[in-house]
């Protein structure tokens, strides 16, 4: 038996996508869809309030194309605050005017390449990256991903050594888009259909091609990497939420 | 051909996931939705009632994310009571305001290592794993899984000592477990579209990962385990349910 | 070229699988529910009297969980006679509150084993599994295949000798179950999405379980056999029916 | 790079099923019936004296099981009256009644066997299957397929000669079958998710199903095809369309 | 690791697939059918207008078949522009009677074989296909797809050298189609499900099959492309949307 990466863990994460029902929203007397905002603003400012406080973080993103209208991602303490979380977006008005579209439940994982002897939950370091703020840039791109497990190209068979070696060379070609691109890597073993999540962000959302496209001809993706849905997308305001809700 | 694993059969199984149709739950009058959801505890003190007599067991969890807002589990002695509980949630008022959204039928299965010349169903430590009653701890995660039968990793071309000795050293991870994680795994060979149902139960959500992930590096599952789609809940309480349902 | 088998058909197959739509059932009247449930009885009835002049046959059973709330097998001489029923049940006002599930066309069909000179739709024995009475057994299994068509494990490539002794084994394991479990076999190839359907009926369900797992581990399942969904039921008397419809 | 075989291109192909909404339809007042029964009846009339003109061909077959109700074939000399001809059947009453279930778009093909000096598209019998009246028989059967390109078994990856060998000894198998079943090809290559659409026509439903299974042996068949849904009906005249839409 | 291939970024890219409801279309009196569509042609002449200001470009194509009625591509600068479009679309009328059937994400792709000293972005010539009028031809055929990872047939495995030469020949096929098929090639790794979308614009429909089915014998295509779904349609005309749209 091959032995298991040892990972970290930090805050839950729930991506949650909906669509937009256009002809019932827009059914809605001019003033209602107005309360129906900023219900929903007085929602975003709890959320808020709690990133603040450092105990949560989350963003909101308009999607591109068909499969979704929005998405919220949400990063809290436990599995349950993501839940009443959910089920609070649920009972808001704008909620009767949306369609869930997909979700991804996860928790955020780092590998941990710490010495044994060293408490890594007390590295401030790697403390603001289990619980981070998330970052607010112009695009954001959402996909869920496995790794293969299929006849000769199978990750799990690989001795610890091949696949640490593997994943370094992966995560030099990360580093070359320091500063262009951050990623929040999830882990959703147990918790949701593939084994991670991976959320970037971006002022330009070309680096998100560039990126992933340098490294899918890396081993580690062209071998042993099997996709989810793509989700692509930009940063929603205040200001962008109510253009993009307004209906004349 | 080689030979089938020994089975034991306990009770039959039903996981029923359904989703919350938000909008029209928000629609009823206040008192109707009462009414509703004290009929469904009813139902549920119903079921508590034959959990008391140990004819059967049930549990009820909320689900993470979009694919379902809650799972009712429930074991009993004949396929036909499932079917019953099943059509009498479905002439429950609160069943007008979910939508199916996924559901397993099996059987509660083990493994049969005694000697032959015992019945293992006398046996009372065997009897309370077939019959069980269900944890109510704080989390739950389910999948079903097939074990693989492609090219050159097929389960069932193995010889029966080669898989004995590949189940014994993945049984030790679970044991690693044990105090963290409970298992409910339960037989659907000819009853669902998949070999078996996992069902784990944990107080903490995070052991859930930790022990799929490590399986996974086990050849039992990395060369040999297809899985369907994951499921983790939180456990609903009367008053978590209430809280859940409730509409300002 | 490997050689094709010979088979023998009978008569056409039906299994339509519908989900009741609780919810506008309950808001029916409890009259109009009562007429809707005595006009599919004399559907019933109908049915009843063809198979009693044996130009026919049909079994319904209840399915568990949430694939299909029940299932109408229908055997008829002629493709046509089946379209007849579909649309004579779509047109029973039950139909109304019905919603399609799935459905399965195929033919009744056997190997022939006999030899050239006798001719097999002659012979009694034959002709009665050809155009069967369906057993009214207490549960019901249903469940199409493919014969796998892939790199090294391809049936269609293989000699028909190895087929012909692969399938005498596969055969020796449905024997032992004689008594138990009563099987039909239905062809599809051309007539629907899997090669063949098959119906196995027992009045203890756990013997398709039983039966279905030990045949997984012959080679003709293990390395040959694709599967599709699963489907699995319990017998619906007029009174278990009566039962199921019920609303207080 | 294997040289593509020439092929020679007829009317274009639309395959247009739909499936009908029984309850909503069973809602119209009898006239209302009548009326969309007639209206469409003018469609099909329209689409008759089409055919008499040799400018196009159409058939009309009922589809059994729940994949859809009817399907409409039509052949036409442009992609655009297809694009018409759709449009207009959806324009019609009926059309409310129906829900769209399945759709293939294509164009009849021929390989090409006459030598180069020729003008295959001068030659009548060469014409008369580019350019067909399709059958009357009392049954269809239609699946779209692709031939297959994985690892070992890539149809495309053959040299010109040995696809020559392997088709001709197909052939064969369809030959024994003349008179008995017409098939009409047609290629969908950049029109539709498939590259071949196959439609067979016989008097004699059982026939299809001897033709396909006995091809399946056929390592055309057994290595290099992949299949899609196959959908099987029987013919709808006048009078048995006016039986099926007939509500008491 | 393989060297990924460099690129060239143009314009981003939306294809928007809608199906028309036309059972809602129909209810609508006539003059209000004529406002909407009224309304979305002054939202086509604004689209015209920004193509005018060679400051992006779209087509609008009819789509044969039941996966969708209509199509609409449109080119911009930025992924927030086609956000912004693809509200505004949803905030017309029209866009009540749609149905949101198919969309892709990309952006304009270019493979770079000037040397390196040259900026490509400032050649004209390169310009002209990163920054494209879209054709008006009379077809158009639209399809996603990857380059195959998959055991011996993986793409991303291969020397660049191989990659390139397999690309040479590839191309040369392309070219024997110039004057009659123009390519759009999109690239969407990160931006949605596939790797490229493609689409292709002809006045002879035919050339769409021809081109395709010739390139598949290569070894490109034969060995190591996974295609996505194919959709074909024919230019869309005010005169020709009218039409189609028109109701008696």
């Amino acid at each position: 038996m091959s032995e298991a990466a040892k990972t970290l863990e930090g805050w839950y994460c729930l991506h949650d996508f909906r669509s937009i029902d256009w002809t019932t929203w827009k059914l809605m007397p001019s003033d209602a869809r107005e309360n129906a905002i900023s219900e929903f603003r007085q929602f975003l400012t709890k959320l808020d309030a709690t990133q603040e406080s450092k105990t949560g973080s989350h963003s909101f993103y308009s999607i591109v194309g068909q499969k979704a209208d929005f998405m919220l991602m949400i990063l809290r303490p436990t599995m349950e605050e993501l839940n009443v979380i959910e089920n609070e977006f649920n009972k808001l008005k704008i909620a009767e005017f949306t369609i869930p579209a997909y979700s991804y439940v996860s928790v955020v994982e780092l590998s941990n390449y710490l010495s044994s002897d060293e408490d890594p939950y007390a590295n401030p370091q790697i403390r603001a990256r289990l619980y981070p703020e998330l970052p607010k840039a112009q695009h954001v791109c959402f996909y869920p991903m496995d790794k293969r497990r299929q006849g000769e190209d199978n990750w799990y068979m690989l001795p610890m050594k091949d696949r640490g070696s593997l994943m370094r060379s992966h995560g030099m070609i990360g580093r070359q888009y320091a500063g262009l691109v951050k990623q929040v890597i999830t882990g959703s073993v147990g918790f949701d259909d593939y084994e991670w999540g991976v959320t970037l962000y971006s002022d330009d959302v070309l680096q998100f091609k560039k990126l992933i496209y340098e490294m899918r001809f890396d081993e580690v993706s062209a071998r042993y990497a099997e996709f989810g849905s793509f989700f692509v997308g930009n940063l929603l305001t205040d200001e962008k939420f109510a253009q993009m809700m307004h209906v004349n």
